[in-house]
C-alpha cells in the first residue's frame, strides 16, 4: 500500500492537557492522538498540528495531518481514532489529502476566540475566564483596531520555547463583542507568538480598566520589548476556533512578508518554514 | 432583627453532586448552600428548592427560599454565598420576598430542557448526551405533542422517594428542535414527577428510532403502569431551565385539579402542596 497523507479537524477540551505538543512526561493532545493512530495502524505515527496551542488552552477546529498506509477509508479511520480517544478529544473530520498538504505550512490563518464571563457562573466555566470589575468596552473595541495589519509582536509574547525567525504577525481581524454577560476578543492573523492572544488580551483589559490609555498599544507594540508585556489572562479562556487554507490569504502575507525582509532585513524563510 | 425570607436563582453544574436534596454523606447542592449560608448567618440554615433534581442534572435557574435574620444587605449577601461557594454552585440573584412565598409551592410552572449531542463532541461534553444513532426528528417533534395538557404521567416517573397524592402534571409545552449537530427537548409543567424528563426524552428516542409508534405515547400514558417505562436517558443531558411565577398559570392548574379531583376522587391537597 503507498503512503497516503492524510487531514483530521480536532476538538478537544484542553482542561486536563498540557497544551498540544508531544512531551516525554505530561498528557498532551498530540501525544493521545499519535498513540491512538499508532494504535490503529500498528506503526509509530507522527501528526503535525497546525498551532501548537498551550496547557489549558481549547480547540474547536484545530487542523494536523499524517501519512499512514492503511486500507481502512477514511470513515472507518475516523471512528476507530474516536473509539480509542479519550472523551475530551474528538476527531470531527477526516480526509485524504496530497502529499504537499501540511496543516502547519500550508495554512494562511489561524483564528482564536477568547472569552470572558462577566459574572460568575457555573455552567461551562471550564470556557470562560471569569472577570470582575468594570471595563469599557466600548472604548476596547476601538483599541482593538490597533492590533490589525502587519505588527511585530515580540511585545505581545511569551520568549519562544524554539528560536524564532522573526515576531511579524499579520492580523487578518481582531474584535471585542460584548454579548449576554460575557466579552469576546476575536483575532485571525497569519501566525500567532507563543502566549499572544492571551498577552492581547491582558493589554485590552489595562486599556478597559483605564490603567492604559488606547493609544499605549501602538506604543508597545513598537517597543518590542518583552519587558513590557501586559499580564496574560488565563489559559481556560481560549479556543484555537479554525485553521484556514485559503491561497488568496496566503499570497498577500508572502507579499507583506518579501518588503519585510527587504526593509528589516528579515532572514529568508526556510524550506516549508510559517512565516 | 426581625426574621427576613430571602429568595434566589441559582446555576450548577450537576456533575460532581448527588443531586439537590441534601443527604448525610453525598455531596449535594442543598447541602454546599446551606453550608456556604449557615457559615455566614452563624445559624442552622434550611434551603427549600423549588425542584429536586436527580443526581448529574444541571440547572441554570434553580429557585430556593430561605429565612435568615441578618443586617446584611442583599448585594453583600449574594457576594459572600458566592465567596464561600464552590465553583459548581453560583447564587446568580437574590432578593427579599415576603413571609408567604415558598420557592416549591408558589412557583406555577418548571422548565427543563434536555440536550442530545448528535455527534461526538469534547467541549461541553457534561452537558449534553452524545446519541449515536439515526432519529426521526420530524416524527418525534409530532410525537411531542401527546405529553401537552393534563396526564398521569406515572409511566413515564422513577418511583418516587416520597410517596405522592397523584401522578398528575399538567404540562404546558413540549418541543423536540434540531439544531446544529444536536437536538434539545424543552418541556415546561406545573409539576414533574421524579425522573419524568428523562423517560420522555426516551420514549421520544424510541419513537425517533422507530422502535416505537407514535401512538404508542398516549397508550403508554393512558396504562399508568411503571413496568412499561422506557429507558431513562442519562442525567447529564438534564437543565433546570427556570421555574416560574405565575399566577394566571397556577389559577389555571388549580382549576383542572379541581375537575380531576371530583372525576377521580383524588384526596385533598393539603395546605400549602405542591399540586
Amino acid at each position: 500500500m503507498p503512503l497516503q497523507r492524510y487531514c483530521c479537524t480536532i476538538e478537544y477540551d484542553g482542561s486536563a492537557f498540557a497544551g498540544w505538543q508531544a512531551q516525554p512526561r505530561d498528557r498532551t493532545v498530540q501525544g493521545v492522538l499519535e498513540e491512538a493512530a499508532g494504535g490503529i495502524l500498528q506503526a509509530p505515527v507522527r501528526m503535525h498540528g497546525a498551532g501548537r496551542t498551550d496547557a489549558g488552552v481549547h480547540a474547536r477546529g484545530q487542523v494536523a495531518h499524517f501519512d499512514a498506509e492503511t486500507a481502512l477509508d477514511e470513515y472507518t479511520l475516523r471512528r476507530a481514532l474516536n473509539a480509542r480517544l479519550p472523551d475530551d478529544v474528538t476527531v470531527r473530520a477526516l480526509g485524504r489529502v496530497g502529499a504537499d498538504f501540511h496543516a502547519r505550512y500550508s495554512a494562511s490563518s489561524r483564528a482564536y476566540v477568547y472569552t470572558l464571563s462577566l459574572e460568575r457562573r457555573s455552567i461551562a466555566r471550564a470556557y470562560a475566564w471569569h472577570f470582575f470589575g468594570r471595563l469599557r468596552h466600548r472604548v476596547i473595541a476601538e483599541a482593538a483596531d490597533a492590533f490589525v495589519g502587519t505588527h511585530d509582536f515580540t511585545t505581545f509574547s511569551k520568549a519562544p520555547s524554539q528560536p524564532q525567525a522573526h515576531a511579524f504577525c499579520h492580523v487578518f481581524e481582531a474584535a471585542w463583542t460584548l454579548g449576554d454577560g460575557q466579552a469576546t476578543f476575536a483575532i485571525r492573523a497569519n501566525r500567532f507568538l507563543t502566549g499572544m492572544v492571551r498577552a492581547l488580551v491582558g493589554g485590552l483589559i489595562e486599556v478597559g480598566r483605564g490603567h492604559l490609555a488606547p493609544g499605549d498599544l501602538g506604543d508597545l507594540l513598537a517597543a518590542r520589548d518583552r519587558t513590557r508585556t501586559p499580564m496574560l489572562v488565563p489559559p481556560q479562556g481560549l479556543l484555537l476556533e479554525r485553521v484556514e487554507y485559503d491561497s488568496s490569504d496566503f499570497a498577500l502575507v508572502r507579499r507583506i512578508l518579501t518588503g519585510l525582509r527587504a526593509a528589516h532585513g528579515l532572514p529568508e524563510a526556510p524550506a516549508g518554514a510559517d512565516f
